[in-house]
């Protein structure tokens, strides 16, 4: 599991080298492509679960706007099909079927083309390409499947919430485009907690998965700026030089897109050097308790020492009987309690000489445990 | 309150996904809005500290500058209402409510609004958006509340200080602003005076919790900095191409405020370098001072082997009457002194060639506790 | 074999100081040329598999295409003539003699002449320069040789797959530059891989190869690197200000390449921000396993220290029989098992002691090998 | 004394938050004014050491070029004085009286205001700021006073050394600047040998000293660096777009100027560069001689316990009369001597098992101290 | 030996604060000037090993270019005599005399002037400036001595070899600047091997000079980078805006001269990044082997522990007869067998425990001496 949830973290897209560009390889796994249509004006709302693709063609004329998803990309067929009824772009149809694309937003003529990746946090981090082709009157987008944030854009065009159903399809890119942006201020919040809860953690105590932790909340930041940057650049190169096709009014909320983006890989940023700065005092700390557990070793070898020696030398087997200079000790009166008073002595002197020395164990180190 | 303290520093905006944009939803906890007004003309200053809604209307036509002062952000409607009455758009209303917004300056025809932070370091940093529209003759702020740096402002209108009552509102603008700003410095000096602290510190003694001071010097002069970059650009970006909202002279005075952001970015980014090495440092500090710990461990371990083994050998039992092999030395008339010489010898021996090799306990070392 | 695998990755060019420029210098081991061509219009198709120089003109008359490729540069006289043939500056055929060139995209006159590197992971990474002279109607490349990505594109070519038969020189130059950008992708995608493997390898046990490999994939990385970068700028450079050479419809594609390589450099410098997160999770996890082996040799140090010195104590051969004050323990009717528990007593409440204090091998220890 | 150091090297200007634009507050320890100029032309040169404000205007008319000087900033009223007189900006007055400003050159119409810092490395790294405004054919400096790099300056206009007396106002404020950026080369060259000497340092021996001087260089560098950044923007900004106060003959000068700054900047990344290297340097060393010092404790360790264990076991006092199970080895003729050559044997043994397997205290740690 | 190459990689010029522009101070340690000239058209060349000042004009009229070449700058006289028959600005002069400046390219009308470095890597890398003043029709190079790259130049214009002759004076300069940039090439080739041998060096063994060598081609890569990276800056910014005195024919060579430094500069970096990577993995093996060490005296102390704690306990010299109690093992009659099996049992458990928990001493330890 942990390994799947890389896999989709950081995937390369599967590129066949030397095909000829345009060519769309389906992968069945994705789905059979399922086409729902919502169609609107000002005054009215037409919806279409699933629906065929010749019977698309009448809502162009008949709507202001009309917008074309496409779930699951299993299929190459209906996608092309798909692609040359609205003259998308065979490069463009090639995206949508490789996946795992940079995020960006190309012009085709009047019409724009822009990939990007919905972002959801559930036990690990999932992402999920979404492309839209933006038409004049239409709007055609391809995903996956798993991630859904378009629901309340189409309650939002049911309900004729907000301006959506005066406007254009320009404003109705808009709408998804900021909902899936949107997407990514939950998900950023989630890792402010983790962030912070592992700085407790760190502070309080540090076994050897706090690392892993902070290595994976720092991985799963690399993925979202590599979905934001890219992003951030496309609307702002899009702010930069309009086409028609967008109305100013939606250009103005268009700028707030382009501020949401920057706004996010600021924290990607933000939290990418909180994480590091973690990093730096979690090893600092592990070092510290080494050298916290390197002294108590230290204390205790010289603490143990003189005692040691000095029962070593009464218990050589030098004949007292001999000579008297054989360790008369050993037949004195007080012999043995010189000895253990000597141990003793020695003992103290050496912790003493230590303690003076500013060997302590330091409190910190009594009330919380050194690992 | 650790914690509390950094959900402050670093909090991602509340952004509900999918919500129509201009969508305001209020925190009834940011309390009531409480409208003041001050209106002024070269001679003349109006000051309402409580005004109802309707009571602003008149001033607009009969004073130079108007400066409506919203605190308390706890109420959607107040807000709307006061977007309405100053042509505010809604996405800027949006920001206003949903707070923790990156700081920028942006044009909506001729008029700007601006996103600021004013920080005040308390017993932690304390950070709070101030939000300020700026149209031909009047400026609206909106607050939540607890910091105010605006005080000085209002008495230099009512003493008429300087020149801000001969001015417009562009210049009621930057003295805003520069007020702001100004709070920065006495903020970024208890900064630099921490790291200089904590230099003295980490070069007399290091405990674990000098890191963490480090760690929290570096977290906070993140969330600095992530304040005052935007406001530098936005800045900036009004004096390469400034509207007719600012007159000339004010664009001077402007000038002095975008060099000071410039400054405080500078000292940042300094100040974070500064931590960096400091960490260093301490990090080397730890390493060197486990290396003197581990230096004494082996010197006593060293000196004591020899001594240990003499004694082992002669606390052996083999029976001296078998055979005159059978260490005879505990029979010698010398025997015990020759064996304690022995000792006495061998570590003054083994003393000798690490001292003499540089294994000293240097004195740095006696002086100073080493951990 | 390490060695020469390094070798390849980042080769220096062999250039003699001093020598006139366009000086061809050719090194008789990379083998002698083979010219091949192919010529082709959308009717139909000649290919040789070995042309001699002087039958090539004719067919640059009768066909819209003419792909001339020459393989192994292992002669002067035969790449000057060829040169001359095509009119290429001298400059650039000494960038094919001489190797191990920066990418670029130089234009002599109308013409380009385009610099790039094959990349294929077999064992090692192996990279081959690929110099490409595109000209009107004209196309030659030279290559060294062990590698080839260019099969897929005759094949295009042969079946008159997808639009490379209907259209000129330029579109062959786009679909040559495609297929050898196409080939980083399978690369990345295992260098991918195998930083996943290393990251299972830190986390299960660490030794001291882990390293090496880390080191060995962010090397391989800065060859691709020093690969794309420039090709990168070199592409887009020649999207800013094309010459006539290209068609507006074959521009859409080289934004197509430049979109990959941009996608292409976006994963290198991801994969090696992963990899040096990985190398400081490595590094973290050796400082943790020390601190552990620290723990467990202070913990049997501390436990075994209380019963050495009670049994060396009542080792020692003071004379019971000459005071009662020496050792009346060892005739004590009860002095042995007294003895004894006094070790077990105070070896428990040693072990209690460091226990209470957090002093455990952990879990994690017990399961998992701590080296 | 080092804490004043620090206190010199990073300073906030003390900003009194809301107080009006170019309010001028003085510090009276900065001492009172002093006014002193110098008035030529080519032909006589006039020179007062301290002159009162009314006397300067006659000046202005009768020669080319009037430098005034004003040493010490302790009072506001002399300063707003020379302010009027001379049209200087209420807003550079402002930053004259603050202190501590970023460097900057600010055009006020077709005048010049210029901040710059004067470095002088005595017992520690010195800095003052140096104010200049730079008017059609005059030019004041306000300075704090100790440091002083202008005396040659006076000496070169009045031995009439150079050009300086044939050119303008202009040509004296590149001969001040020039004179200012110049002092900055020999304050590089000595942290060029300081980090040389903390090399050889690092190389021989290695203390905790080294790694504080490490730090003080590097803090130091980054002051240098602070003060001279700013400026090189400033004069090539002043070379991009020069105002008419400048002669074409002078902005060769100014390039030569801009071309030092550059020069500065550079020596300074360089030497951060090898700081940080320095640093890197010194903690593997501190981890290399830490892995000595245990190889050590554990060569000793591994040797002296078999020969331990051995006298242990003869050492303990089972009973050879009762069976001849029980340590017959103690009445063996030859009992001692085995046992003593078991234990050579067992510690050679040893000994040689370890060497065989590199296990060897380096010659370099015997010719030199491990710490 | 070692301080003097140092001192020579990265020296700061030595100028004196306050002089006038333009002053010349001459070392005479760097010997007096001799001036050589070669002159040559497309059909004859002159040369002067040694040529008297006043017999170069004559020269300058009757040949295409005019090549003078001064070697030694002891001597200021001779510099500024130079100086004033070419029309060289004062500052040229000056930074021609000081030495140790950064590589540029400036523009004095339509002349221009070079300064460069050549390199060399003897016994250490050697650097030496060399500067150029491109007139029209003539060049004038100086230089200190030691280093020579043009003599290959020289070579080819008394062979006409290539097209040196048939050029003017703007292909000469760069032919002498393409000769000073391809003496990069050998010296970075030597340097991608060094880092090849350190590379070997760390895997097999680590001492502590590797990491020395380490530091020293990093510092060696810092001055190579700041002597090509102005360079390159110049060169690309006279491609951009060249004078007339360059042919469009001599810039297509020019191109390739910045191509070259490119080249240079990404190879430079990308060696310092190797180097980086390197000094990473030399800390990771160094904590490796710590580790091992460490692991080898923790099991060393674990598995002697129990023996020695049994052999103590039987040292004791409790009085068996007194009591059943006391020490009845004495009397066994396996007694001795028994307490040797015991502590050969507890011996086996205990490696047997730390075996099965992944203590292992693992092979590449044993095959590999640890330090």
């Amino acid at each position: 599991m942990t390994r799947s949830r890389r896999r989709r973290a950081i995937t390369t897209p599967k590129i066949i080298p030397g095909t000829s560009p345009g060519t769309l390889v389906a992968d069945p796994k994705r789905g059979q492509p399922v086409v729902s249509l919502i169609a609107y004006s000002e005054t009215k709302v037409t919806e279409e679960a699933s629906i065929e693709l010749e019977k698309i063609k009448p809502f162009l004329k008949k709507n202001n706007v009309v917008w074309v998803n496409v779930e699951g990309l299993g299929d190459a067929e209906t996608i092309r099909q798909i692609g040359d009824m609205f003259g998308i772009h065979q490069l463009a149809l090639e995206d949508v079927m490789t996946g795992h694309q940079r995020a960006k937003l190309e012009q085709y003529g009047d019409n724009y083309f822009l990939i990007a990746h919905m972002l959801e946090l559930r036990e690990f981090l999932l992402t999920e390409q979404i492309c839209t082709y933006i038409g004049h009157g239409f709007i055609v987008t391809f995903q996956d499947g798993p991630l859904d944030c378009f629901e309340k854009v189409r309650e939002r065009i049911r309900k004729k919430a907000g301006r959506i159903r005066s406007n254009g399809a320009d404003y109705l890119a808009y709408a998804l485009l900021d909902s899936i942006i949107d997407c990514y201020f939950p998900v950023l919040e989630k890792y402010g907690e983790r962030l912070e809860d592992i700085e407790d953690e760190i502070i309080e105590r540090c076994d050897r998965s706090t690392i892993s932790k902070v290595h994976e909340v720092k991985r799963d930041l690399l993925t979202m700026r590599r979905a934001i940057w890219p992003l951030r650049e496309a609307i702002s190169s899009l702010l930069r030089d309009p086409s028609k096709l967008f109305a100013p009014e939606t250009l103005i909320f268009m700028r707030d897109c382009a501020d949401h983006t920057v706004q996010i890989s600021d924290f990607i940023e933000t939290f990418r050097e909180l994480g590091a700065d973690l990093m730096d005092v979690y090893l600092s700390n592990v070092s510290n308790r080494l050298g916290e557990n390197m002294k108590l070793l230290t204390i205790i070898t010289t603490i143990c020492a003189p005692p040691t020696v000095v029962a070593a030398i009464y218990g050589m087997n030098f004949n007292p009987d001999v000579s008297k200079w054989n360790m008369p000790e050993l037949n004195w009166e007080f012999g043995y309690p010189f000895a253990l008073s000597l141990m003793v002595t020695l003992t103290i002197l050496t912790s003493f000489i230590l303690w003076s020395q500013g060997w302590r164990v330091n409190s910190e180190n009594v009330r919380r445990p050194p690992h």
